[in-house]
């Protein structure tokens, strides 16, 4: 506790760091219960389906660049928290500059693996919790794996805001790591096999709590919920926490720079 | 129930249309929590603040608008359960042509109240859930806004489908009312209030169970939580139910047309 309130400055301490990652759960909780509502609905991410001028790729891609564009200009990237998915060409913000506080070292703009990201939603993590099926609304279904996408990279790329909590808490750990760009002695510092273990449980508990049928009197699910408690569990044990530990690395690794 | 089952030919089932209203609460209920993860932020809304070339209004109707024709290219409002909140300029859609289902009346196509629901939601409901203040994050913001206008929109506007099933099931009863042209005996043929009373019933406890803090051991919410249910349930009593009614009585004056 001490330690966290250290870091009052900025106005960083572990505390509010780890309110934010709770609460950015049920936000991607939310995000994958209604992309759930819709099945695969596989044109969405066809290249060959359909030929929109100005744009050669996927529905999804389309409507992921284009939403990114409207949002740019609104300001949404002046956020250090938020990390387009399409960054070549984004315009600039056309808002009045509003300033976030500075927390993160320079080098923290330079990492971003919304690519890492893009390929486990799509090619992993999609599959296994829609069903197949077909009902028409491509649109409506590629706004929705945005929201999923970018639910995902904020609480992902939210470990530069971990690691540089972690980093003024045991700096004196983290040095020699960063000095000798340690890779594996990085990882093993920002390991907690218990915390770890104790968050893919709670974000079953909340894919149970956010995803039964809720009805007057007593909610009758019987074990069916509208996203897999399970899958949500391994979203974080086998992607979102390791992808969240490459961010806390990359920034890591050029803190001292 | 055999009532019910009389609509089967073109699929259009009270069961089926009950079932997608209660699913859409989930959503309703999801976007505001997510809303109020923001507070108030009035720069969003305030045509002053920004001057956007090509727009002439507050950022939210920039998001909304620019958003809207994205997804309008994308197909979106080909679906007759979609409606836009800038219907005029609207681009057309540039991806295959989509056969839904034809269950309605095509006087459908005309009755959007979407101003409606706009003018409800920022003036009436919005002031009522978030917190006041500023924390500069504008273009999420209004995407929020945009999600929950669309989740509304699209619940108000099903009153279609909710009319069209009803009309099928009574049509002796509805048909004298729509020749005249009488529209309080339309809403009192609509007007369930033991159901009014228990859908706001059931609203109110999705927002206690989609807006608690989920913990692992018990929940320690102690009555608090992240969206007042009390608000969730006047928002259906006062505003979601009789604009719903709205859209059904216009849509039944046109039904015999």
């Amino acid at each position: 506790m001490a330690k966290a309130e250290s870091n009052v400055s900025d106005g960083l301490t572990l505390d509010l760091v780890r309110d934010s990652l709770i609460r950015q759960e049920d936000t991607i909780v939310f995000s994958l219960i209604e992309r759930a509502k819709f099945p695969l609905n596989s044109p969405t991410y066809d290249p060959s389906y359909t030929s929109i001028p100005g744009s050669c790729g996927s529905l999804v891609e389309f409507i992921v660049k284009e939403t990114e564009a409207i949002q740019a200009k609104a300001g949404r990237y002046e956020n250090p928290e938020e990390h387009p998915f399409f960054p070549d060409n984004l315009p600039p913000s056309l808002v009045p500059h509003h300033k976030y506080p500075k927390v993160l070292h320079p080098a923290a703009m330079f990492v971003n693996i919304n690519k890492m990201i893009w390929d486990m939603y799509f090619n992993k993590l999609l599959p296994l919790f829609v069903t197949p099926g077909d009902d028409g609304n491509y649109a409506s279904t590629a706004a929705r794996d945005l929201e999923c996408l970018q639910a995902l990279s904020r609480r992902i790329h939210y470990g530069k805001l971990v690691a540089e909590v972690k980093f003024r808490d045991e700096r004196k750990d983290y040095e020699p790591a960063i000095r000798a760009q340690d890779r594996d002695t990085l990882i093993g510092l920002l390991t907690f096999a218990n915390v770890e273990e104790a968050v893919k449980k709670r974000v079953a508990k909340k894919a149970v709590t956010f995803g039964r049928d809720v009805q007057l009197g007593d909610d009758g699910n019987k074990g069916k919920y509208k996203l897999d408690p399970a899958i949500v569990s391994r979203l974080y044990g086998d992607w979102v926490i390791p992808l969240t530990k490459e961010v806390e690395v990359e920034y890591l690794l050029h803190r001292l720079d």
